[in-house]
């Protein structure tokens, strides 16, 4: 895959900032940030991580181009010199470790996090949320929509109204993740393997004389594969009556006609009258595909009304996560190393859910050893030792009576060590691993957390070394 | 700037569609495809277009590699040699009409007309759409925004939540064509010159001792732009103390403080604060930047109460438009050459506002010449002379009734050639001349539909020409 050099791809903020590290000598002090967003998108109770293939790809391609230094020389700033040298030299020789793509995550915990001289750490701060935001999000939308018909096949069509063509192409990406089937875009199937699929359009219809001319033909061409539109003109009328004449025709000749396709009207409704048509003609193995602005709710209302669909095409209410459109991750300074110390660090807000929580931490998922399904996640320092613990006091952060005794639990670290010092230490793993991975992570939560509509809250609960060191640096700075 | 190869950013039933044409022989036909919106976002009274550019580029560098080539004959579709040998083969070699970016458009009239064989129309569709439509959508929410306080700057802040990098990259572009000041991405800033924007984030702050030991260094390396953030620990008691502060001390100097953001809390309260405290402590020059989820509704309230802001930071509902994040663009088959002669084709639906327009047109904005204002756009055949008619009957296509006579006006044709017989004929203009065109077209229109609720709707209207072609067509199709 041609690696896209994003290296400017940053808010101009960041290289101001790092500038004035460098001319106070500062730029090599290393630094320790969270990424973590504070709400799940759709009011959903759990969001899906995507991203990290990018992320890496633009972590693996970060350097300056001359190109980029001439543009930088151009600014008011007046760079120096030295600090342009920096820039042509720089890598990545930080460490960052990140849960994995496909991973179940929550509010509040560390889903990335970057340890690097501030000059490196500050620079991707922008790129990496742009990444992890807009794929996280479309991950968890197809979540959502996904869990509505969990045996019905469903395809991302959301290109022409997609944000773009980066969002085209890796959001299609993120919904093949969270369990979609394929996709219309053949970039995206280019480059990451996923079937791509395709029926046609009305101007196929349209551009013949009559629509059982153009069906016939769709039909000569792509015999064993055929889905016809059935709405160009009449749908009841002419359009499924049309579609069973080229499927008889098909079977004739030893094809079977694979589908058709509704994108107007009532699909409800018409899916039934096409379904009962269809098997009245014989034609019961011929599958109904719909599309026309659907998402999980009304795909759950066609579903509740027992319409006829076994496979739905989603565009734009999937591609542009179109009821919440952005996740507001955010990318948070909690620690210095100073002399090989880590001195954590506070964020003070008069908003108590953005005052953040400081130290170098990780995340644990403890998970009841007899039902096998998580009770909760847990943030802990890392050298804190959550594994060989006897019993876990989790306690809500905010409302602290709020606590359960934990015994009997098998501690899983999420964040998984993704460079060290510069290296990429993490073999990449396949689409078909991803989704595998996102599947066996779904099984291990109680139904009640993954429900559509008023889920159940799940826990992220700091240790209680966190909980102290978050709640004296608050005292100390306000 | 570096062409990106989009040739496979494509639907793929589009490449099963010219497939088929091709088998059958048909893929040399010329057709005309008109691509159009019919609903403005945002509840807006107009639309402002762009992409164009990007269209171009597109365009310009569509070509199948031979990396595409391999790809498509993994597919299950088992495209015959000949077909990938025209698809080797292929440019654009067609005509293609567009208004210029910066335009005000009208839902239901062409944006773009496409007149090219049909192979080349039918693949193009998918990305000239998916650019048309963000860009568009993007500008439009920017002219919004910038129409509530005309006099102020507005900045683009948004790459961290845009909807990939695309979407932060263009997007800028966009919200810079319909009068936004500058953006914080600085790839955006070296692709398209527009002017980069920076200020610090919390974490510079909390990365020193103490607030104000951060903002003397950050005076220090740029004392004659710097803008300080005063809201990582409180506000009143001490961001805007500290900023006075180091205005003084850069004073005594022989500089100025350029400004203090204000990123969270109550932006009205804080901002009048800030102000009395500025101006009391002699720093009146000093402005006031706002930024936090921003929108035009919310900068409208802060206005009217009067809010002592002069400059936003506006990032995710702008460049994720997030109260409508997708612009509807369709582009549908409208006339078929046959033998030198454009035969009008139609598509019938059972929403009447779907029902396509058929022929080969064009879009004239009626200008009476007394007032020099936009009376309503009207679409003709293009063989219509519409220049130099001495009335214009312009009736309302859906209820006829509705009508205006109007006289001593000039029709100004809005669709330009860009492309002849794969040619550009079309010099880009800079993004400072687009600026000023977008600033001479929204002059042309009275106030009444520039309002951002409820505005007057302005008349799109069909010749009578094209009207009867089209009833005709639908009566003979249903």
């Amino acid at each position: 895959m041609e690696l896209q050099n994003l290296t400017l791809h940053t808010d101009k903020y960041q290289i101001n900032m790092i500038y004035a590290h460098w001319k106070m000598n500062r730029h090599n002090n290393i630094r320790v940030f969270d990424a973590y967003f504070r709400k799940n998108p759709f009011h959903n109770g759990y969001s899906v991580f995507a991203g990290l293939e990018r992320i890496i790809h633009y972590i693996n391609s970060l350097r300056f181009s001359e190109d980029d230094i001439e543009y930088l020389k151009t600014q008011p700033e007046n760079y120096d010199e030295g600090f342009l040298d920096e820039l042509r030299n720089l890598k990545f020789t930080g460490t960052l470790y990140s849960v994995m793509e496909g991973a179940i995550i929550f509010p509040n915990e560390p889903i990335i996090r970057v340890e690097a001289r501030i000059f490196e750490a500050q620079l991707i701060e922008t790129a990496l949320l742009n990444f992890m935001n807009y794929q996280t999000l479309i991950a968890t939308k197809a979540s959502r929509i996904k869990q509505v018909a969990p045996d019905d096949l469903f395809f991302e069509f959301g290109t022409r109204r997609a944000q773009e063509a980066d969002a085209a192409i890796w959001g299609s990406r993120a919904a093949y993740i969270a369990g979609f089937d394929g996709t219309s875009n053949m970039e995206s199937g280019k480059r990451f393997g996923i079937p791509s699929i395709g029926t046609h359009a009305h101007s196929w219809v349209m551009d013949f004389e009559s629509e059982i001319e153009a069906f016939r033909a769709y039909a000569d061409v792509f015999p064993d594969k055929t889905v016809l539109l059935v709405d160009t003109y009449d749908t009841l009328k002419s359009g499924i009556p049309n579609a069973i004449k080229v499927g008889q025709e098909l079977e004739a000749k030893g094809y079977k006609l694979k589908g058709i396709r509704l994108d107007s009207g009532d699909l409800s409704y018409f899916s039934k009258k096409a379904r009962k048509m269809l098997d009245q003609a014989g034609l019961d193995y011929v599958s109904i595909i719909a599309s026309n602005d659907l998402d999980e709710n009304v795909i759950l209302d066609l579903k509740f009304q027992g319409a006829k669909i076994d496979s739905w095409g989603v565009g734009t209410q999937l591609i542009t996560a179109a009821d919440n459109p952005s996740l507001g991750g955010v990318y948070k300074l909690v620690a210095r190393k100073e002399k090989e110390r880590y001195e954590p660090v506070i964020k003070i807000s008069g908003n108590p859910e953005k005052v953040t929580t400081p130290g170098l931490k990780t995340v644990y998922r403890i998970i009841n050893k007899q039902t096998n399904k998580a009770i909760g996640d847990y943030i802990a320092f890392v050298d804190e030792d959550v594994k060989n613990a006897k019993q876990l006091n989790m306690f809500n952060p905010i409302h602290t009576y709020i606590q359960k005794t934990v015994k009997e639990f098998d501690a899983v670290e999420i964040l998984k060590p993704i460079f060290q010092d510069g290296k990429q230490v993490y073999d990449l793993p396949t689409l078909k691993e991803i989704r595998t991975y996102h599947n066996e992570q779904l099984s291990l939560f109680w139904e009640e957390y993954l429900r559509k509509l008023n889920p159940e809250h799940y826990s992220v609960v700091l240790s209680e070394s966190v909980w102290k060191v978050k709640t004296d640096l608050m005292a100390s700075k306000s």
